[in-house]
């Protein structure tokens, strides 16, 4: 039976003509020089260049364009306080939409300002997740506000998905794309571009071994769960599954593979030393994969790795650049 | 009276088309986390992420491109042990032209290996650069080669300068463009397409003030030349001025800046953190004049910063990272 999902490459089509003007089609880089070291002709996405140094603003971008004109005076909220509340917070200063972003009351100073400086609204609340969740459930009771969730939305989802678009049309002959999981809505994205497009592509999802929801559950082929241990890659904790992805990371995604903090922390210095490029650990676990051995690639396939993002802390990434050991949090 | 060059912006318009299938057309970035540390609307063209890390690729192969059939069989010789000799033997592998470097003995085996990884041939000779330039003269006659210098030939000068026609391309509102003058080959070819297209967009070179042989010449109204200091800009080192460039810097750039160590350290820094690109010091000297204040700007103004390269010891780059000190070379 084949899962039923709301997701498709016309969604993908439809969000890249639409968030063209306001997101950029950042090139796909060959760093031949990683060929050795990874096994593969390798391809990368530097996500990193994209506004708001993330690809999340492509997925925020493709919400609140398609919301209704009600909805955009209502404004939008989420939970996040990360890549997603910056990428909403400025696409809606572009857009002229307010953003509420539910965060942690111990987000560090710097995650909080990537939000407000661009006019996003942070509101301080729990740490604990379902207690934020419920914020956001009352505040837009309260005012009205629509959901913009990082993940879960399928407005946000083909968004990110305009990335494989790019990628195809930069260089049809990519073989194998890989992509981090965290909530699943990258990859949800990258996967249905890809699959619907030419299903012969294979499509490798990658989370940080130390919380590893989607890969437990592949294992065991229904949804699991695990206690998320600390990692460097902060922006995919994941140590569950979520409800609109999984079914579409079951049905696209060929392969999820697990990998471990030395690896991901080896992979931010060879991306910085060969790509010339600063990726956060989230971003770097693609390469980490290819670095670990767990994806068998013939050493001319054409393999593109997508580095989501690179806001990190700069005295961290030259912690990482200087092979010094980095001590990781817990979501 | 005019100052008689022989280089054109039709000489760097030619070179865009000739070199086009082999080089990338690097993004244009706007960084705008940078505008109110620089004071003005910063703009980035990332050249360490062009083929062979370094916008050197440009001018090798434009010269092997206009080489005769005969002297392409007959291969190309030049002094350097950095980033033109990379270039050179990449360019050399694609095209099938043999490359010679002649680099001091003690040159870091990273450096060879960029030149001979890509087929370049390397002759090991004094640090003395006299007595370098007296050995290419040597091997030209004995064996045939032909020079391909890395700032004084023309073809070179015109093939970096496709820089300026992409930035022009992608922002034509760019009021000013600003380099770095090494031997003066880039700015060269830079300047000249940008006052022959606009002689109202402001060129500026910068330089590092431990070698600064360009800022002394200007301020002297002749060429001078000082004892280099040892620097961070390694790939820049320039005591004195260079025969070609030198009058089309004076016909053409309006101001030449000198910058410190602990600017360029920061600036490093900065564009680690807020455009999450590496920068090798050499590179990042462009961001480091706006940050001394030494550059009047407009705070809308749009200024385009080109940063050169990315090559460099990359635990030296997890110092600058970290605000550790790193000490400099002397050429």
């Amino acid at each position: 039976m084949e899962t039923k999902t709301t997701l498709t490459l016309q969604d993908v089509k439809d969000a890249r003509e639409r968030i063209r003007p306001y997101i950029r089609h950042t090139p796909l880089l060959r760093v031949e020089d990683l060929d050795p070291v990874l096994g593969c002709a390798v391809y990368l996405k530097p996500e990193m260049l994209q506004v708001t140094g993330a690809f999340k603003a492509r997925g925020a971008f493709n919400k609140i364009l398609t919301l209704s004109e009600e909805d955009r005076k209502h404004g939008i909220i989420f939970s996040s306080s990360g890549n997603h509340a910056a990428a909403c917070a400025y696409a809606g200063s572009v857009l002229g939409v307010e953003a509420y972003a539910v965060m942690p009351r111990d987000t560090p100073k710097a995650k909080v300002e990537n939000c407000t400086k661009h006019g996003g609204h942070a509101i301080l609340w729990d740490r604990n997740y379902p207690s934020r969740l419920k914020k956001v459930a009352d505040e837009m009771k309260e005012h009205g506000y629509v959901l913009a969730h990082g993940f879960e939305d399928y407005m946000v989802m083909a968004g990110q998905g305009t990335i494989a678009l790019e990628i195809l049309e930069d260089e049809p002959q990519i073989r194998t794309v890989i992509a981090p999981i965290g909530g699943g809505g990258l990859i949800s994205g990258i996967s249905t571009a890809v699959k619907e497009t030419d299903p012969s592509i294979r499509v490798i999802g990658v989370q940080a071994a130390a919380s590893c929801g989607y890969y437990l559950s592949r294992l065991n082929g229904r949804p699991a769960r695990m206690e998320s241990l600390a990692t460097i890659a902060d922006g995919i904790n994941s140590p569950g599954t979520s409800k609109n992805p999984y079914p579409i990371i079951e049905k696209y995604v060929d392969e999820i593979v697990p990998v471990g903090e030395a690896d991901i922390a080896e992979a931010v210095r060879l991306i910085g030393q060969y790509a010339h490029l600063v990726a956060e650990p989230t971003s770097a676990v693609v390469v980490a994969a290819l670095l670990s051995g767990r994806i068998k690639t013939a050493p001319d396939e054409k393999v593109a790795c997508v580095l989501t993002s690179g806001n990190y802390d700069i005295d961290l990434i030259g912690r990482f650049y200087k092979g010094e050991e980095v001590e990781g949090t817990v979501e």
